[in-house]
């Protein structure tokens, strides 16, 4: 079977390409057998049990809330879970986790410098391997996220009961499908550029607040095999992962995050033989004029 | 109803955003109902009537044999029709038409003059409105394409049975899902840089040629609420679209220029109120205290 | 001498590359000869002849207002000259003019349907050739811009003396040198997303409004040879023009949009020879081992 | 006053911006100052004493070689030194060093494990600050880039005396000027995709090899306030670095690289205050009708 990773490929009937066809075999993913999607929503879970009004605001802790908004609107096609800081020594992310993992969502703020490095050496490499992520508000300044940008990720900001209004500039894109032009957040954290993310591959939302200031809000990147969006709203200090559209929206993330890869493996360092498509010295390859296809 | 497009936005149960949720009533979109994709393959037909070894190769027509590469991949999930050049004042390609395409395909060579400037207006808008339009090979230099591009779209190239291969570089695309790593056409007419087009918003595949030619192969556009594909392979002198990696790439294609949108419009220019988002002078906005989330 | 436009390539001193140098011998450029760029500012100029008001505010025609701020900032760098619609039957962008001009700036609003699509069709294979364009505030609907686009370049506005803050998301873009962060407008049009153009190929500013609307406001684009840039400040009804920022951002803009390429030219379609990098099916190349460099 | 990367602002003459004019005061930038750019080229001088037919191949080092190409072309507008691993603790780029350089090039390749990680943080900070960086062919796997990639950054591989053919795509590319399209290299190792890396910002080249693969083989990106780019042909066991087109590349890549902004600095997180562009609950603004411009 020809395998778009390796480039290694095989002969079939013949021809010197194979094509998958509807049919992907022992292929599991999601796209292939139509199963659930796996999400594992990471919360830091620190301001949670720090913070009486924070507890309040979220009962279930702000990963219980983003969970319960995935699986409100995305029902039975999504199985959640969820993982926080002090779960266990890696954060409720063991490999095994990950590994069965479709898609992380992740959200801390007080404590990134907690998240051992092991865990995010091992969370970089699932997301090089196919798996989804999607950074929400202040996983920013996250480990993993830092170094998936390659940046300081830093910003401007102010917690000022800002109202945000989040407008769609890519109305096409599978994220913003159902989404308010613009969303209305009554209150939340302000977060304004400069924003030190390399540029996205794709600009989804742009945030304003109050003040006047602006965020690119919703913006996508692929990194390896994996799809990676940041989404801006949400804040402790607010009740936005109750709010109807931003629920869509990470709903609407889980989904576009999903890989459509067969099966899950890190980009490798290959070496192409000489018996391959080079012919060395003697090339000849496809213009021998006997080797014409037709002739 | 909060409607992305207008920028209009609705109150419902006193909060300023609507989010439309898995169930989208009047919808009649693709992605709402899981009907059919509704192809058209639009196809010049000039080579095919006027050169015999043409006709001979493509026996159903060129657009024939893009038509049933799309009909052997997708099966029950899409219905194909056929276009040409000369099957009405239309080409094919009536008001009618053209609202019920979910996406159009385009090949064009010996006759692009001869497509009525009406007509190219009329596919133009439809693709504005969301329709999308995959456009193969030699149509990189039809009215409709130069028309979205603004470009010249000029290349070099050479027809001299070369032997193209086709390289992903972006893996994780969905065009690019079943496709060999390379994807290996025996033959094939060349196409080289410069290709005198806009930076795409995604480059997928690259196609190299045994004279040592490079082409960017595959690129997705998007413009208004419309996607557009070009696949360079394809020549009426080569049996390309018999090529079981060729019809993977535009059957996949095909599926990802669906719009997901609920209804097919085109971006229109709109005054936005002062009573609506913009309070004048006396804002206040979310800013008034006694009107704050949890006061 | 080796031709990038045309693929053509010579032999010199047995290698079979050419570098130019930095002695461009009959280039006479703007970046070998280090002479003054040759601006044309485009004014529609019938606001300012209807209306009083802008009369006022302009006296000397809002294209008047924009060649002063080029004169003021480039000093002898720019040599800047005005064409308004009613200068003469080209609207002042005869064939000669174009073929002197480095940069064109072009606002429109009243009249972009008296602009004739004889000038509009020069002016674009000038753009396509290498000369630079600067599409300013309403001229996001004129021909040429929506020609260059292939989109309808639709938005949402409002003229109610909102605030404008324009935000630089490109901090090392030529562009945003010495540009305030934000800048300051006190008052302006509001033009507001969606706004339906192509994703640019740099994304340097983002302007909000009181109203809380967001706007693209500075993006760049490559069509042909030519670099285009839309910015967005700027209305008949404020006096915009001589906003120091604003100013700043158009000098900018000049500077960057000359090209550097040696001579104006539009891309073409062309033929490889056989006889050229392709060796036909005796292709030897740079495989025969007697040719190896150091053998 | 205005400071692009604090988001402060000062007041001049009463407006809340300052633009930044020709004059930029203290401000010792290349831009501003006119003087040389200060390079630093590295390399890894290990394959140099290792292997006799490599230092025979680079009498200097492979660093030698591309300095002396920088001088060749660059004359008095570069000064340029180089740095080896070996050099000292810091292999040649301490704090000092890098301080004073506007641009640094780097190749590695047999001991990319061997830099130390506290140089690798203190090149990477450089670049965030606004240092150049041009990262040579196996340079792809340094701890460097992979740091600014987030990525794999792997890739298909062979050393079978390939010919190199490499494409510009970006004819108006500053890199690009004065460049051969083709750029023939008789010999070189062979890259090929798929290259692990983000999509780049701009593509400026593609390269085909005798094989038949091809490598996105000039990127650019922008990390923080730096600007980065690959170049992918030059190994130690081709005379790469003498090829009269390559060293063209890299020369233009150095001034390219070079920061426009006034000083380096990293970016930072900021607050902004509620007395800033925020007015709190009694926000007023521009809105206030007795502060418009003109009444």
């Amino acid at each position: 079977m020809t395998d778009m990773t390796t480039g290694d490929h095989g002969e079939e009937g013949g021809r010197r390409f194979a094509v998958t066809g509807p049919d992907r075999g022992a292929d599991s993913s999601v796209a292939a057998t139509g199963r659930a999607i796996r999400v594992t929503v990471w919360g830091e879970n620190v301001h949670e049990r720090n913070e009486p009004e924070v507890a309040e605001r979220y009962p279930t802790g702000m990963h219980g809330a983003v969970a319960e908004g995935i699986e409100e609107l995305l029902g039975e096609r999504a199985v959640v879970r969820t993982a926080t800081l002090d779960a266990d020594a890696d954060h409720g992310l063991s490999e095994e986790v990950l590994r069965e993992t479709d898609v992380l969502t992740w959200w801390g703020h007080a404590a990134h410098d907690q998240v051992s490095d092991e865990v995010v050496e091992r969370v970089h490499r699932h997301v090089l391997d196919g798996m989804g992520l999607i950074v929400l508000h202040s996983g920013h300044w996250s480990k993993i996220f830092t170094k998936l940008m390659g940046t300081t990720c830093t910003l401007r900001w102010r917690s000022e009961h800002d109202r945000e209004l989040v407008w769609t500039v890519d109305p096409t894109h599978p994220i913003a499908q159902g989404v308010p032009h613009p969303m209305v957040i009554d209150e939340d954290e302000m977060y304004g550029e400069f924003f030190d993310v390399p540029a996205p591959d794709e600009l989804v939302f742009l945030s304003t607040f109050s003040g006047g200031e602006v965020f690119r809000s919703g913006m996508t990147y692929k990194r390896g095999h994996g799809r990676v969006f940041y989404f801006r709203p949400g804040d402790q200090d607010y009740p936005t992962y109750f709010h109807a559209g931003v629920r869509r929206v990470i709903a609407n993330a889980v989904e576009w995050a999903v890989t459509l890869r067969p099966r899950r493996e890190t980009p490798v360092l290959l070496r192409h033989d000489t018996e391959d498509f080079y012919r060395g010295f003697d090339y000849t390859g496809a213009l021998d004029p006997s080797a014409r296809v037709g002739s």
